[in-house]
């Protein structure tokens, strides 16, 4: 944790978000990350994204079973659904969700909007083209090699 | 709607997951992207996600003002996550989480895990030096040429 505080710091300095992470296995960092969403132009960069991007990376693999993230702040609900599908087993942090929103940063609104109901939220989302769209789904359960995750 | 189905049945053909989206502005597709986690070995690129970071890069913005997203299904939290942060304004999406639930996607299970207070959730989930933790959220707002977002 105090590597992911140091990145979190670091970051600051050069222009990024206060944010840092870090992902371990059997006891070894396996990889680092620090938010560089204006830094890259890339809303997706945050701290946990990246990390679990470069130990993807590092370990070729996309799943990370046996890995623990430690991240600066509490993980936003994009993160924590990227430590979910990444497989990752235990979740440190520092800062929480509040203590973001303190410092104006979206992670509390954002957690409320995706825990209501699709027609209470603010951001207007509307279903399309159901039926055609199952055609894909179709496609994929008949796929016999698939690979699933 | 119609591209963004087609790029998830062409995922499905090259070996993809089974999801597709295209972000549009101004009445243009700017960016498409396809589920590319187990060819790339990457648990966050999913269809939406690919396409915000494709929209990002050729407008050279890390805010999507103005735009539209249609993703062949609805996005999980951690692509609806990125749509908000992404600053995207509509969503329209195919098939539903359940009937990603239905082919044995985890979309579902993670809201219902995202929704729960920490303590209540599968994922172990722990604070760990929130004082020292602090320290990079102090630096961040005494920075005054800081980039928000």
């Amino acid at each position: 944790m105090r590597r992911a505080i140091e990145l979190a710091n670091e970051s600051v300095q050069r222009g990024g978000g206060p944010f840092g992470a870090v992902i371990v296995k059997d006891g070894q960092i396996v990889a680092e990350g620090s938010n560089s969403v204006t830094l890259l132009c890339d809303p997706t960069a945050h701290a946990e994204v990246t990390a679990i991007r470069e130990a993807c990376r590092h370990l070729d693999t996309f799943h990370l079973e046996g890995c623990t993230i430690y991240t600066s702040c509490e993980p936003c609900p994009m993160c924590l659904g990227a430590i979910y599908w990444a497989g990752i087993q235990r979740v440190f942090y520092g800062n929480t969700r509040r203590d973001a929103a303190d410092i104006h940063f979206a992670d509390d609104f954002i957690y409320e909007e995706i825990s209501r109901p699709l027609d209470q939220r603010r951001l207007p989302i509307r279903p399309l083209l159901r039926d055609e769209a199952q055609e894909s789904f179709r496609r994929w359960m008949e796929k016999s090699d698939r690979t699933e995750y």
